[in-house]
């Protein structure tokens, strides 16, 4: 950390810094420039708050140097996490495809959705319980109903569950029915329910704040990490822009500088990154293209009778054919699309076929 | 709600927008234009989620003609909402004044911060006792403790408490304890929270989320209301944009846009809002100039020995002197800062004393 | 300027930028941490542009310590500039009110507003003879002739101008005219036409980009300034932002802001930054009790009928009674509205007359 | 176009709203539902400007339905433009790939890359002769001297070239020179080189403004085809947002979204889209996979010398690197990168070789 005075402060102002960072344990290292003094804070520890010298006198602004996270960089763990959920690999060479429905709206939609993917070769689906709506007026999720539903699909398709989960008093629930816990966009700063996921076994996949950065994303990484969970994911869905053409602003560049901070996989959303289902097939293949370890997407049989976010949802047709492009795309940055062995469509066969020839 | 539908759609997609917009109990209004046909969807009752037909095929877009929340409306309740907390009146003539530490950090800070409050006629203290910190390693709050230090800080001094609540399951041990129960920016989309909150019978203070818009807080103020709590304030806090001069941008828009739309008391808080206690004082004046209804500011004794958000509080000193200027500012915009009778600071009386009969 | 190196970076990449630090005619200043490496540069000159070490080997990062912009600081002028505009003086002790139509329609509309101006003791009228447009279709301004019309304004009523210039081939023929050039948002950051008007002789006010951060406005005056124009004036109008309520989101943090960073006067803009008429006396009030040193309004005495930026421009009545809480509200913080002596309206007469004597 | 009446709003009202649609020459259509009236604007024209009805009484506000370009939209002209610049054609299967340096620096620095680019094949190079820079302080440009050292590369080597045009005055100068000129992202909204440039018989590169929304990128394009010129490719090159990681968030959804909108060439521009060249090609290759027509790359033999973007840009051997592996991505998508027959090195031989194989 760099504190920088300014310009005219004095000796008693460069004092009262150096004081300060002597009582916390750390060392001070001063220069001086011609309009500046500027203090160093020296140490091994963990990173320090700004705070602690940002009120002192004659301070003028205070500069971390260091990332404030530790347990989710690649500096604390150079090679990549790699989480392994049934018979799926997450964050290795593969490409994870998860999808299904936005919200469980029944079991004959949950069932025909499920049986639609499977026979894609998706070993993971996505489907909500709980649903976090802006509106108190709109649907809010069947609740544990869906948790039995999923948990059905999953004893008799043999998929793999991700399922979000809203509340700390929720999480055991929900963790033994998922595979996966997924925390919602608008909870990635609710701490507690980050720490009651920290102390479960099962992975977890955070979704970015719409409004978060980067490093906001790490610090709540940072939290389940610090609790023993070991088993995170990371999920850029969009963000928060002036633009309004789409609902949200898919950060690719979020991708690349993931993959050189952390060692966790990072998955996209372009469901939720674009919100219209005609852009989420460019949006997943640019994610991709750009070093993302896998893509999170809504498909929907009959979209236009969703209960919840139709808009961006797929028909199975389309999501077979985003399969069949993803695949190629895959091969091109020399990685496999990790779907079931003998999947049956002719179509996505041959993809799979070009595929495993070219890589 | 209109749905416009694509250059060139043809009767059968006409058809299946009128179909779905009967199946629903609304009826259509059908209006051809030279280029585009559009269908009013006419009906009384609350509004209708776009989702319903933005899937549908030949649909270009659907747009929102009602607001989507109700209870908070200004056109459900055309006259202010008035909360009496003790002493104090929010939302009428009154300018409400809240001010306290970040964080309750010791009972010998909380008092000495609170006394000197006191003596400025100041009717409500926040402190927070549960901390969301970006990081699990900042200071996370004192917890139940601090609860413990508040409660005695209103019986002794006989001021009121507003302090924030992080979880569900914590909602009834605060409202034990706290006047006001504040919603905090990164969990104004914590709909778990806000049901909880919506069942008690403590008056509730809204942050709006450092990225939600304005319409999504009044949405976040319709969960609690339609639970049934109507003791709701809402309160700007700042924006996330891209300046990096101030941690957030205040948005002073949003108070008279806030007041237009809603009956509900708004407040501010220029110390989240700006970042910086230099910022405060200019920034609390002008969201008072702009009609607020009343401040939340940081004040703390010793900035520079603060566990949490030391470079946004202001010393006691300067939160006189802010109280000075704003009792001239709310008599220019004929209100009254509601403080205690006979504070005993000379220079604040006086400053009273001209707005006493100026209002 | 500070040098951060990678963890790991060894003697060579650290010698590396030890050697560029030194064929700059700067000093290098060595700190080695626990984990990094940070080389602080010191020197005596302007500010360095961090490219200079970005790319080479080890470097993570460059943290600029000083302000980029020199002659536009208060390190470098610590007193205000104050500019005078015939018989007014922006940037002293007064407030001053510059207000008109967006564009220039035609003679008859100009005068009528201007005379009602005039009677309310307004000294400075703006009006559009070029108007940058989002549309090549929307009204693109009456040119050359409007700047005939404000001439004769000048001529007849005794009251200054300010009005736009666009391009740099313009800049004379507007300087002829005006009394103030005016640079637009989406001009900010057109350097050919800052150099052009920094070599006038005529004040210059200039209107923070849309997007723009508050250290490119800075920089932007920098580019006037450093052709030897000293008379400029930054105008706050708003940002762009997420928040669709309002047009833009006026910066209310940026007027303190600037007023500690920089000698020049600031002007609000709340046309502008709100884009509504019924949110442009709350946020112009607000905007002097932050601290501005003056408004800019747009009053069409027909808004309904204006060609441009109707939704945004008071009726004369209005103007008449933001200037009346005007000078309430600028009198609590110690300030007067520069208006013309023997105003006529009676209200408006009184409210001078409470602002004469509280001062 | 729609205009919504406030509730409770009166026959008068909605009578003063009719009066002016038929003045304007369109046809009312109005539509009362339970709670709103609204008014359906119907004509055959291009679009109506929102300012004709907001101030008017009763109007709550105005539902623009139409896009308000319509030379640039597919409606108008459904087939892509396709442009020749000598020997490469934009927009149509070939992926178009155009690099160079940030500034032209010297006779020997633009030589040197030139070559480089020439040997792998690269058909147009992008030099900067006039530099938009935020600081009057920082290097500017060589000016003309740079013009004709980029013709000299042309006559000499045979590769097009593209550069940036700051003012209108310059323009005849710098299309004397250039294959294409480049409005910069600071000046797209400069309407006065939009026109200027508009009348020339060059084709024009225009650069998203860092705030512009793409309807204001499609209004700019409008700007230059009402002149005239139809050769008009659009640029996404990063907007401004709150992430601070990235010096621009790179809209990979503009992509599809300008091509599902409008009939015009789409490039992208990863060096000022991330501001970092460790993420040029991961974001490279995504916006190619996500239906990109081109790329425009910073590329610098020495960056660590450069005047500016150093940064950003690649070494040429990284360069190369990048064009192997979009020419799999570009396969992937079933198009090729148009590069120049008979490219000398090996590996970039063998990589095109698999691209044809594919394809």
């Amino acid at each position: 950390m760099i504190v920088v005075m300014r310009m005219g402060s004095g000796a008693a102002e460069v004092g009262g810094v150096i004081e300060r960072i002597c009582e916390l344990g750390y060392k001070p290292h001063v220069s001086s420039g011609a309009e500046r003094v500027i203090i160093g804070v020296i140490g091994n520890d963990r990173p320090l708050d700004p705070e602690h010298f940002i009120s002192l006198a004659g301070v003028e602004k205070v500069v971390p140097i260091l990332q404030p996270y530790k347990l989710a960089s690649r500096d604390f763990q150079p090679t990549d996490t790699v989480i392994r959920v049934n018979d799926a690999l997450i964050g290795g060479k593969g490409i994870t495809f998860m999808a299904g429905p936005c919200s469980v709206e029944s079991r004959e939609q949950t069932f025909e959705v499920a049986r639609q993917l499977k026979e894609m070769g998706v070993k993971i689906m996505r489907g909500g319980a709980f649903k976090p709506r802006t509106s108190p007026y709109s649907f809010q999720g069947l609740g544990e109903e869906a948790l039995h539903i999923l948990a059905d699909v999953r004893e008799e398709l043999g998929i793999s569950i991700i399922t979000e989960v809203m509340a700390p008093d929720e999480v055991a629930l929900v963790a033994h029915y998922a595979d996966i816990l997924q925390i919602g966009t608008r909870n990635m700063q609710n701490y507690r329910l980050l720490e009651e996921v920290g102390r479960q076994s099962k992975p977890v996949l955070i979704k970015r704040g719409m409004s978060s950065t980067i490093e906001e994303l790490l610090l709540a990484a940072e939290y389940v990490l610090s609790q023993g969970n070991t088993q995170v994911m990371l999920c850029e869905r969009g963000i928060r822009t002036f633009e309004k053409a789409t609902r949200s602003t898919f950060d690719i560049n979020a991708i690349p500088v993931l993959k050189s901070l952390t060692h966790l996989p990072v998955i996209a959303d372009p469901s939720h990154g674009t919100g219209r289902w005609d852009l989420v097939t460019p949006v997943s293949l640019g994610a991709i293209a750009a070093g993302g370890d896998g893509l999170l997407i809504e498909v929907h049989s009959h979209p236009e009778h969703a209960m919840s976010d139709g808009g961006q949802s797929l028909r199975p047709d389309k999501c077979r054919q985003l399969l069949e492009d993803l695949s190629r795309v895959a091969a091109a940055v020399g990685r496999r699309v990790d779907l079931a062995d003998g999947v049956s469509a002719p179509a996505l066969a041959n993809a799979v076929g070009v595929k495993v020839n070219a890589a």
